[in-house]
């Protein structure tokens, strides 16, 4: 019996396991790739192309598009022609002897209906070691697009690794209507409030303090309240740093003094250094005329009480 | 005050211009890539360094780890010595000098707190073309990590490109709440019924068609009926791809017959071809025994009226 009671090692084992998450294998590496700037070529012209443009222009890329003109469909037209989004748009068909022409681009999508035209561009992608994907080939892409939400600088991604894309696409309208509107926006402003932050206590060392207060900050407003910060809001917000109290959306908008009354006289007192209290001008100025007026009259005192001696 | 008015032309532009989605520049290319079996490089070994191993195991990396064992925290060491779920482990600094061990890898991820040599594995890297993330270091990334999210084989990736991480993780929180529990269940065996579907219907040219039955199962049966979903229930849906019919849960699930009376005669004379109905042997065998029937008795009526005549 004793044997099946687990030894004190195996409960060890079992809770270490328990303190970190399950392995979960089986999915992609959801990342945010960075193409600022970054040369990428699509070739075809098609929905699936024009789909593929708007993700990379999406994230900064600079795009040509290689495509004989009888392949664009309208909405790449509209893109080449009219937007003027693509930087050089090649009108041809794709052709290995060529194939040089892929040097110098840090990404390459492909959606062209040939698909043994298709590996080859993959082919001599990999061997150029360039980032590719072959929409419809899965084996012969590095990587995979997923559903996209985009709102502002937010930005969400539903994979299922193809397994379930109607079911990917219902989740995605799930997740939608549960993504607040005003999300983006919120998260703009927070983004100034930190950029303000960072200006008036600019310290490497103090990176750890900085965030703690921002996570307050978004903790204390709501997501609407976050929204409607203006400017001068968020010069009052930041008001309270020094002492490490974040001002209520309450007491920004409506003017009330946000800040509790022992920190008022402490400010009033201390001044506002950007890392801790230190004694302001006015408080040193009228310690030192205390102190000068203090030792002025103990020696004119002492002077009085030597001549009546 | 004609000049005020919009030309036709201008009205077209804005027509078609409202037909396309928007472009929105700032964000990231959001994708899934794959790192099945290909070899990657953590170096370090702090929380940072574990979650990343999370992410490219989960994404079923062969992985390695570079860090002196006096830096691997209590993670790091579980997953190495308990778990050995790391393909190779070297307890060492890293050394520029050596830095050609970093040929053969498909993907580096750096996380440790040494900025210059954090730089210079970086440069490496991209002299190799190999892609590279820098913890705490995004001008060095070739890619970011966001908020994870992961149910089976759904995977969600919420990004604010670093703008607003609380909102992200409150966003996130947002969304974990909106997916359904069982979502990860559900596309497993939706998956399941493709492939089944795939082995009964093989023919690369009705890609379309099994793509359009399989959109219409998800729209027939809700998440937590598809949930349910055995084996036998995929066989008896899947009768009705012939017809063009998805079986509903009570009829699967009650044994009720469900394909329509007429589409069920049809079946019954012209039997189950994959793509479109032909003659059962049952109907080509009835319709020949009536066909000999009717001949021969042609006969035998023509014999006995010419003897009788």
């Amino acid at each position: 019996m004793a044997s099946r009671n687990p030894t004190t090692e195996q409960l060890d084992a079992q809770n270490e396991a328990d303190k970190y998450p399950k392995l979960c294998p089986g999915g992609g590496l959801l990342i945010a790739w960075q193409l600022k700037g970054k040369k990428v070529l699509i070739v075809g012209g098609g929905p699936v192309a024009a789909g593929r443009l708007v993700n990379v222009l999406d994230a900064d890329a600079v795009l040509d598009v290689l495509c004989p003109s009888s392949g664009l469909c309208d909405e790449m037209r509209y893109r080449i022609y009219t937007e003027k989004v693509v930087a050089n748009y090649l009108d041809q068909e794709f052709d290995m002897e060529q194939v040089s022409l892929l040097d110098g681009y840090d990404m390459v999508l492909t959606a062209i209906d040939d698909i043994e035209l298709s590996k080859k561009i993959c082919y001599a992608c990999r061997d150029r070691r360039i980032p590719v994907n072959v929409a419809d080939v899965p084996p012969e892409c590095d990587f995979y697009f997923g559903s996209l939400i985009r709102n502002g600088p937010l930005q969400v991604m539903v994979s299922t690794g193809g397994q379930g894309p109607k079911i990917a696409s219902q989740t995605r309208q799930k997740i939608q209507a549960a993504i607040p509107k005003n999300v983006g926006l919120a998260i703009t402003n927070v983004g100034k409030l930190r950029a303000m932050l960072r200006k008036r206590a600019p310290q490497p060392e103090i990176g750890a303090r900085r965030m703690r207060w921002m996570i307050n900050v978004c903790e204390t407003w709501n997501l609407d309240e976050i929204c409607t910060m203006t400017e001068s809001d968020m010069k009052h917000i930041l008001d309270g740093w020094e002492s490490g109290y974040v001002p209520t959306y309450k007491q920004v908008k409506g003017g009330i003094p946000f800040l509790p009354s022992d920190i008022r006289i402490k400010k009033a007192l201390f001044g506002t250094c950007p890392v801790v209290g230190y004694p302001s001008p006015y408080l040193t100025g009228l310690t030192g005329l205390l102190a000068g007026f203090a030792i002025s009259s103990a020696i004119f005192l002492a002077r009085g009480v030597q001549r009546s001696s």
